[in-house]
């Protein structure tokens, strides 16, 4: 069923490649189950029910969200078992309160005793009841307590104190996006959960029953060699991957099912640059493989089928124009590209270029547009 | 009227100060005014009608746009004078003939034979009529044709022989978002005008009327001393200005209208983190500072009234996390900020802010929420 050939689309238009798409979530959701782990992806890189839908166990869940507006969104679509991966905000717990009330379990995470006691007031005064997570730091990139600290048992003693019974512990080893070799994901997939069963087995000594235990990123996921002590997985970049995942080792370039198709719309001979009409707009500022072996600039230049040209990368990015140059500053590799010739750039990171667009051309079998997906953005 | 507080507000929030984008579009308004030239404001920057109201010489504008969405959308609230300032893609013309035929003047650019030619061909196959500049490259940083080239003359020729009069000529010299001082943007401001001037002139002796000279970027627009022989200024991002533009010396902070509100979620006193729940999502990749002189990270961190918070900075941030310390790493530099407080973050680049939003939060005097403005993304 084709609705459009790529040829018919206006500039800059995101593609996604459906069956790559569903390769990268059966590989997924192959490695939960080799796992034993409960799979619950993270849908923030998506923000559509059509992704979603192929993602989740079960058309109620489980998924993992990073705004209450996603949350928002899939509830209305009948997902029932949300955990909110951000600590919560005391001034959003209306808001998580109005979800419950339809019927969702919208689980929320914190990790101080400031914050436990700002929900120890709130259950106290609305008797309002809450299902939380602590969070664990394992790498030390972002938020999260110590799985070793003395703040971790006291949190959790607090909380079961005040009647809020900790439904388990999580952590994101968002480190693991800096790895410089697949050895060192692995051993961060380690560190990862040993830190999380370490947080889960203290908590338990206390008598605490902390059911959940929780790890996730997509490159510790795929790269975890066991899961001993953990409950459930969550990723959400693999369903995509990207330049960055593909520069750390977790994909090839060939397994990056979003694109975003531009139009060439002139040169500059004396530079040996061919402009394009999807610049930072259209491909995000994210820049994210600078810090790589191999800086991919705003993107790496395939033709119409998703085949690289030549090595051609966005090498500048103004809002609506993209300037792609050879990777060699070669000033003659670029120029052999007619105005009007369609391209198809990979990107940096999944997440933050799909955020520009409010929908995905899907594309079919035949390489022509068989659907297009809405998605969402904002809070 | 005031609709909200502040702490009503879930977070993030994208904050607009209207009194001080009322005075940086006076402020603009002026400059235009005093250098004797039509103001062709760029909506780029804020895809709201409301804005773009406020910036129009008339209801029906002129204005410039960098997306045909834009030339739609502001086409469908009476807007009839639209430059459409990116050179067009060939696959584009049947949009752009659709726009005209609803009485719109889309004027389209171009800035080669290459490009003429298609729409010769297209001007002949369809008797259809295109309003038509050249782009001219004034300082190097991206499209245009040189001005004093063979090829502009060739380009002009061509035109005007295929029955496609020259409405003139325009370019934008971006490079002046490099420049390392105020004298350095006076110099790029005349560099600019004497580059599109010289086309004009080169044009016009070859008998090609070339009414319109039409030159901008904000920088220059703000400093140039004189605009002789231009017909026209276009300039976006002065409606609300950013930290690359107070960076450059174009405005002051406390001028920068646009802020994203964030709510602090918890801290890492190990680090000397606070951590707030506007990640880059919220703020955008943006890292427009980090050339200049004084890196202001993903933002700077204001309190509730938009005033700076000691030195405090984004000095990382992850899709929903933002990580806010001490400019210095002083590590007890950002901890006293309890959790749930709000904080105003200004951005490195308000186009790039701004975009990742559907609506703007308008604060009044009183500093409440006195409207929420649509806008619009995609393309």
């Amino acid at each position: 069923m084709t609705m459009a050939s790529l040829a018919q689309l206006e500039t800059p238009a995101l593609l996604l490649d459906e069956a790559q798409m569903d390769r990268n979530i059966a590989r997924m959701r192959d490695r939960a189950r080799k796992l034993g782990v409960t799979f619950r992806p993270h849908v923030k890189t998506n923000k559509s029910i059509e992704v979603a839908r192929r993602l989740m166990e079960s058309p109620e869940g489980p998924i993992t969200v990073s705004t209450l507006l996603e949350a928002e969104y899939f509830a209305e679509r009948g997902v029932k078992d949300i955990l909110y991966a951000v600590c919560i905000a005391p001034n959003k717990l209306d808001h998580v309160a109005a979800l419950q009330a339809k019927g969702v379990r919208l689980s929320i995470i914190l990790d101080s005793m400031e914050t436990a006691r700002l929900l120890a007031d709130r259950v106290r005064s609305h008797a309002a009841r809450f299902d939380v997570l602590i969070e664990i730091d394992s790498d030390g990139h972002r938020s999260g307590v110590k799985p070793g600290s003395e703040d971790l048992l006291r949190i959790g003693r607090f909380l079961e104190d005040s009647g809020i019974p900790v439904q388990g512990v999580m952590t994101h080893a968002g480190s693991s996006y800096d790895s410089p070799s697949v050895d060192a994901i692995r051993a961060m997939a380690e560190q990862e959960r040993a830190a999380v069963v370490l947080a889960a087995t203290r908590l338990r000594a206390e008598g605490i029953a902390c059911p959940v235990v929780s790890v996730g990123s997509t490159p510790t996921a795929l790269f975890a060699e066991h899961l001993e002590g953990v409950t459930e997985l969550r990723a959400g970049v693999f369903v995509f991957f990207d330049l960055v995942m593909a520069g750390l080792g977790v994909c090839r370039i060939d397994e990056i099912a979003l694109s975003v198709l531009g139009t060439v719309i002139g040169h500059r001979p004396d530079k040996g640059w061919t402009l394009v009409d999807a610049g930072w707009m259209a491909m995000s500022r994210d820049r994210g493989t600078s810090a790589q072996a191999v800086d991919q600039g705003y993107g790496l230049v395939c033709d119409v089928h998703g085949k690289p040209v030549d090595d051609l990368v966005m090498v500048g990015a103004n809002q609506e124009h993209g300037i792609i140059a050879h990777r060699s500053g070669r000033i003659d590799g670029a120029l052999h590209l007619p105005v009007g010739t369609q391209l198809r750039i990979l990107p940096n990171h999944a997440c933050s270029t799909a955020a520009q667009y409010p929908q995905y051309q899907v594309l079919g079998p035949a390489g022509d547009v068989t659907a297009t997906w809405q998605r969402f953005s904002g809070w």
